[in-house]
């Protein structure tokens, strides 16, 4: 079989058993917590409902309620700061879900947004990620020059430890910082910013949902935004010089191989 | 200045113009529904609230019952078919977050999956997306031959407009699955897997969350997971043929001129 088919076929194999292997450990971590906590919480629904005699009718009447007044939490979802943080969380495909559009012109027009949106960010970034590598490496290279290194040379491994020291610093601190603003612990934090900048936002965790903050601290929705996008861009630099590499592997081989033939 | 930075400081300037778009859109479709729904929602719960004359701080502890027990809704969330369509949900980053981790262990290793998973994820996409588009190109030489065209080969536009009508294809008829399955609408169906595919996963519509389908419906759980993944292999399909040449552009002027230098 052709090498690029292995690779690929390889490469699913490892997807499933990876999937399998977090399925068990997940199931291992948390089911025992779900069960327990399942059956506290509808204790204490249970006593509350008996107490005041609350119809079942009404029971259901005020969980959707409560479900569908979520978002307003955190105050107004859709004036001009808020639609600009949701915004920012579709072209960036984090999409925690703390608010979505409820009108049908809304989803359409979420659906159109994000089909432009997400390409021209993911170039964006990559376009950024890019020149800050090359940056990077101008200034590594220099600094080196001036500490009167022998070899100025800037290799792709200096650039990728620094990559990764880089998003280490700035996950630490942007957690610290979130930590106080919001109030959460430290973990809860570090695994907001976590699932935020690996763009999977589950929207267990998000930030500006307290207080009307959207509404009424200009200055921490503009940090707050700024950060993501700019731990983003870091991340992308990062990925472009270790994953875009991989993504053209097949691709590559290809090109030799035809390159042979002819 | 350098071409290279100029299409970088270009493509930022653009992000932002269009997240002001955006946002100023959102807020003109969105805000006056969300005002009266609010409204609408707070009459509801005061009424139930002073019909039985429940006091605040039950009304808060329901509040947050409901709330801790949504994931619940649709039967137990991490036991195995739980937990697996949980980590397909994570390394393929939408992160619906339907439901999420609750025991510190649980954050702490959802972090680390996160971290091999997607690269994983993303490698073994592009990988099969290529391959995708290769025996596409394979099968279309041959067919054309077969119907003696003058010119068997095959053109990159022919492959994307190919990607481009299998996607709407692969789109509709998932959107017609899932509206019978789940008893949605039509534009919701499609809202859905357009959220889906684009990996944004706001999570306000997830499949598998009714009638306990994650217990008792094997088969249609794996039919859920089978299409997501597939659908979003060929979404990579298009996106290796349409963005990866665009992600590689400053690279590609760097090399050039390096080049030319040497
Ligand atoms: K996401
Ligand atoms: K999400």
């Amino acid at each position: 079989m052709k090498r690029q088919n292995v690779r690929t076929l390889l490469l699913i194999v490892c997807t499933f058993l990876y999937l399998l292997l977090g399925a068990a450990i997940f199931d291992a971590l948390e089911s025992k917590n779900e069960e327990r906590e399942k059956a506290r919480l509808e204790d204490i629904e249970t006593t509350i409902q008996m107490r005041y005699n609350i119809s079942d009718g009404d029971m259901e009447k005020l969980r959707d309620t409560t479900i569908e007044l979520l978002p307003q939490k955190a105050g107004v979802q859709w004036k001009f700061a808020g639609s600009f943080f949701f915004c920012m969380t579709v072209i960036t495909t984090i999409g925690y879900g703390h608010s979505t559009p409820r009108t049908n012109g809304g989803k359409v027009f979420c659906m159109i947004y994000s089909l432009i949106g997400i390409p021209l960010n993911l170039v964006m970034f990559q376009s950024v990620g890019e020149r800050l590598n090359i940056f990077m490496g101008f200034g590594i290279k220099n600094l080196k020059r001036l500490m009167r290194f022998k070899k100025a040379e800037v290799s792709h491994t200096e650039l990728v430890m620094i990559g990764g020291l880089t998003t280490g610093f700035i996950t630490i601190t942007g957690s610290l910082a979130f930590q106080k603003f919001e109030g959460w612990g430290f973990l809860d934090a570090y695994y907001f910013i976590t699932i935020t900048l690996t763009t999977i936002g589950f929207g267990d965790l998000v930030v500006l949902q307290k207080n009307n903050h959207l509404q009424k601290s200009p200055q921490y929705v503009f940090f707050s935004i700024m950060y993501i996008l700019g731990a983003l861009v870091v991340v992308a630099s990062v990925m472009n010089l270790l994953v875009l590499r991989l993504l053209t592997l097949n691709t590559e081989d290809e090109k030799r191989e035809q390159q042979e033939q002819a």
